[in-house]
């Protein structure tokens, strides 16, 4: 990791981690509500997509600080689906990241409460912030958000892995899943990004490729790790896809075939950048970073 | 019932009956979602909300059709309150106007993600609206109806609902618990047909008091149906509150108190209309609906 992208990421997840509890504190709300979404802010996320957001401000020379509002929008997003995917009459997971999950600490009401309430704030960060944002990139963002959380997207994409658990899913299939489920908010990551720099039609199409690019990255490198990861680092139990008979990259293509497509594609996404003229940027370093993460 | 009211209320509950499931097919999302979506959306709602959004612009002669777009989002955010709050963790109610609640047809996970997507989508509908609403609008709608949806509105209310379960609550704690569950949502609707109206701001904070008085009217007079109803006409049965150890206005003042408290609002209501000079408007008619209907 070069010294420059360490000092970035450093930097923005700071920004990240000391903004995101704020906006849950000024709340008017129960104690016990903010408690369990502060919980599950805080456990320690590697605020991949802020970051995400953030380093395409970077590469376009735009101050970050623009963007943060909208960033740490994404990880309540982000957070509020971790809180409802661990539910009993979901996937039912007692830890999330080494720590018990909320409903197992703050009971299931309140955890899909709190959900609700993350997911339910997160556009008010939006429509909110006090970032020299137009109303106009403000609706733009809250509609791609939109989509790119609800029923043709995310929120779909769990009900299609959820019904797919014991099932032969083709490649194809997997990936149409996993890029609903976890691919569509990585990419609106960088949309988000694009949309604030306020760079050209072009740009953003592209960059909107590079985004899924991403998000396809972050899948096939999660189930590699879940073959060959060190628990402690991953925080769940090694294999534990197998043992939830959940499809996998590594389980329909082998680990040497998943390995081989996750660099077909590590390819494709710097060939993009390199289209984008942002090779060498943190874009770069953060596409790397996703592909060699040990955790 | 006048009959000019009698064709506004007809008129404004077909258009949001015709317009609500045709947001949900549009999507491109598993059938089995937009079902569970679909149901929960038709089955049978007064639509109070968007009837009120609605009837503000006619009362300040815009056409109503401007106000569709976000009269069909609050139905949404109100219908997925209601599937969140019927599940098992929560209120566990196996029957909803009569019918089989959402996760009884569907499963509870399925009942989740679709609350879970009706939320997301309400807020897809205000930013994509094609009315011909400002950017500016639009986030001003967006910002308030998260804060009126979110910890320090509804989801905060509804939490505070269910742990004052067994509890005796004073009239001020019932009246600030079912403020935020039931009342700010209410009070929305009416703060978005100013919004979208373009109203002064003095206007604007007035229509804002009579939106209150119409949320607490709501409650006040449901809670009264809910020991002098007809069990068919509102679809539970007539006692559930008391039955649940639920703190109301009748267990608290009495039935002839909580009548009395009844009209004390609706005179404060028609006070604020006539201030507005909006007395004899369809508000007015409103009020009186909210206060006489029979379920």
């Amino acid at each position: 990791m070069s010294a420059l992208f360490q000092t970035f990421l450093e930097e923005a997840r700071q920004l990240v981690d000391k903004k995101l509890p704020e906006y849950v504190r000024e709340l008017e709300a129960e104690h016990r509500l903010k408690e369990a979404m502060l919980y599950s802010l805080e456990a320690g996320g590697k605020r991949v997509r802020p970051v995400l957001l953030l380093a395409v401000l970077e590469a376009y020379n735009q101050p970050i600080l623009h963007g943060l509002d909208t960033a740490c929008a994404i990880e309540m997003v982000h957070t509020y689906s971790l809180v409802h995917d661990d539910l009993p009459a979901m996937d039912d997971d007692d830890l999330r990241r080494g720590q018990p999950t909320n409903h197992k600490v703050f009971g299931e009401a309140t955890a899909i409460l709190a959900g609700d309430a993350l997911l339910t704030q997160s556009f008010a960060l939006i429509a909110n912030a006090d970032a020299p944002l137009s109303a106009k990139t403000k609706v733009s963002i809250i509609a791609a958000l939109s989509k790119a959380a609800g029923a043709s997207g995310m929120v779909g994409g769990q009900l299609a892995d959820m019904f797919a658990e014991g099932k032969q899913l083709t490649v194809e299939q997997l990936a149409n899943v996993h890029k609903r489920k976890t691919g569509e908010l990585l990419a609106f990551s960088i949309e988000a990004g694009a949309l604030i720099a306020g760079v050209s039609n072009e740009e953003r199409s592209k960059l909107n490729e590079f985004g899924q690019e991403i998000g396809l990255l972050f899948q096939i490198k999660d189930d590699i790790l879940d073959v060959e990861g060190d628990s402690i680092a991953i925080g769940k139990p090694v294999g534990s896809d197998a043992v939830n008979n959940k499809s996998t990259y590594p389980g329909l293509l082998g680990l040497d075939g998943a390995k081989t497509m996750l660099h077909t594609h590590y390819d494709r996404a710097l060939q993009v950048l390199d289209e984008l003229h942002l090779r060498g940027t943190l874009l770069e370093d953060l596409a790397k970073y996703i592909v060699t993460r040990d955790h």
